[in-house]
């Protein structure tokens, strides 16, 4: 495992770039509600966003560090990260929860008639109430809110290298986990039992948590990927699946692994194998100037020699402080691939009402891809 | 344990609720996005949310059952719940996310002028790209979308029995976990190592997945209730604390437990029975028609004869769906307790540049409170 948290170099390199950006797009500020996003500026990491009761916000101005408006429940963990200007109110207010606070900050920072930039793209949301985003609009006397411009997305899909640690490490883990299932996932074994198993298995492997975990098992593949288990003890001719996100240092790995209970059918070992000479031919053309696209692409074209697709909308997709990030495999997106990009690769075929689908985690490199999941051969493995 | 799921009568009676409310409000529709509220009206359960990628839509018409809007992924999970009417497309899609299908629905159902309720107020957020947003407004032909009226805060504040008991099985999890906690954290072990054991404890012990746990462990107290755990070992004079929310069937129970390392010294075994004193003070007077602000003042009065106040800016909240849900124990929460709300009470105090905080779950019931989770006693446990 590698170190914990970031140097401080990473912060300023993410803030430079934006700040270069922002003055491209002629804007002034940045505004961030959610995790991954004041995550990225300040290295302020904790479960506590799981409680919706409370907005967090963030400022990147055009010039100088980042500027944390918090409750004041958060104030001690953020003077830990390397922001200086932490600004708190007792939260919950029924009256004005930040509000006044978050306004004040961004006519101090912003120039008036600035532009204030909002992540308000494509896997965007805002976290904080929408009546009080009408609120902060009204008081900020001639500054607009506009959207980023992409600003954030440009940013996060890139990860460098110590980004691609952690990631490295949660997805060893995610391996070593994958690698003992066999001790617990037998013929009568209840899928929800093999759940739980294999997530006590992901924390013992040193995972910090485990925010993430779907999968299946039914006769022949499996109804749908993300449904809960129930409590139906696997039998002879099922294909188990297992796709977990666990975390490390605030960074996932997301990929899956199939087993056959007992001898497969030939139709689903021949489905798994077409599935991992899917992943392959992506793997294969993955380099920088590629596009998502043809990834997609590479992958389609092996799986439409025999088979139906799935319902899923994308064949793999980015991933790094989320579980899924930009770009998407698929048709449309013609993100070019660049070095440093984490991508899964998450080709699915139908066979009749079943399903089947693979997923490896691949990381751009100059000369190619390469693996962060342990590729894995075309023979599906029996339990 | 319970059953898992809940008979078609329970969301039934959530949909008349709600369309009772709706017609008091002149709203002709909900227009909801977030996990918790999809799950409300649906019982759509799956951690598929950990994904950003993908906006998921129901309504709530002013007469007839829900209509879910959703990407094609989740179609045969939603296929198993009571709804019936399922609008997919293909998602991600980076020219049309949804937004001319949930558009299409909406002219459908409401009337032209018609009122389209999201809920824009405290604890809620818009789970969809905020420009997606503007794009539905413009596509509905004069038809508004205003605030809910708090009508999904007033539903969701009051639980079923049946919420009930899954938040009784998750507090009872949750006691048998922290009965164990003595097994592994002993003087010397890792803080971090602490927190992994315990959420495998959680699991091997029936929860279904541990969404949250914070604490922290230093000498005399904690400096705050929210940081992840550090490799740092327990020693003598520490006190450790773990906060968990675990869920069960998708409802969370919310509370903590601290143990003193070692012999505690007279400050922290003071202060401790003073927070049991508190908790105990807000469960003395917790029954039907009594406030938030009422707890709040039973527990702060007995906070304030010595010590003084943390950071966390409440003293208790609501719990359910959510880790965190209202009405929050300040002054200026006014909600009038009524028979079926679940509540936290967690007073705090600071010892110096540390803090002591204790949680319990209880539930508003004809007669008073009941506890959901252990009552403790005035000691503090000691490893």
């Amino acid at each position: 495992m590698g170190e914990r948290g970031f140097a401080t170099s990473e912060f300023e390199a993410r803030l430079a770039r934006a700040q270069a950006m922002m003055a491209a797009h002629d804007l002034d500020a940045l505004f961030l509600t959610t995790e991954p996003e004041v995550r990225y500026f300040t290295g302020y990491l904790t479960r506590f966003w799981a409680s919706p009761t409370r907005p967090w916000f963030l400022i990147v101005p055009a010039r100088g560090k980042p500027i944390a408006v918090i409750p004041g429940i958060g104030a001690a963990l953020m003077a830990q990260t390397w922001v200086e200007d932490i600004r708190t109110w007792s939260a919950p207010d029924l009256q004005d929860d930040g509000v006044s606070l978050l306004a004040e900050t961004l006519r101090e920072v912003v120039p008036r008639a600035g532009r204030i930039g909002l992540p308000d793209g494509h896997e965007t949301h805002l976290r904080m109430p929408l009546a009080d985003l009408e609120r902060v609009r009204s008081a900020l006397e001639g500054r607009r809110i506009v959207g980023d411009a992409g600003i954030i997305r440009a940013l996060r899909m890139v990860k460098s290298p110590a980004e691609i640690m952690k990631i490295e490490t949660a997805c060893a883990i995610a391996a070593r986990a994958f690698a003992r299932v066999a001790e617990f996932a037998r013929e009568g074994a209840a899928l929800d039992r093999v759940f739980r198993q294999f997530q006590m298995t992901c924390l013992g492997e040193g995972a910090d948590w485990v925010p993430y975990l779907a999968g299946g098992a039914e006769q022949g593949g499996y109804t749908d990927v993300i449904s809960p288990a129930r409590e139906i003890p696997l039998v002879s001719g099922d294909v188990l699946m297992l796709d977990t996100g666990l975390v490390w240092d605030g960074y996932f790995c997301d990929y899956d692994r199939n087993w056959s209970v007992g001898v497969p059918a030939p139709v689903v070992a021949t489905g798994f194998a077409q599935l991992v000479e899917a992943s392959d031919a992506a793997f294969g053309i993955a380099r920088p100037g590629a596009t998502a696209a043809d990834l997609f692409h590479a992958m389609q074209e092996v799986l439409a020699r025999n088979g139906e697709t799935t319902d899923a909308g994308r064949l793999g997709h980015g991933l790094g402080m989320s579980l899924t990030e930009w770009p998407s495999l698929i048709p449309s997106d013609h993100t070019v691939l660049e070095v440093g990009m984490v991508l899964t690769l998450e080709p699915g075929i139908a066979l009749g009402d079943r399903i089947l689908v693979h997923e490896e985690d691949i990381v751009i490199t100059e000369s190619g891809a390469r693996y962060l999941s342990p590729h894995l051969g075309p023979e599906l493995a029996v339990i």
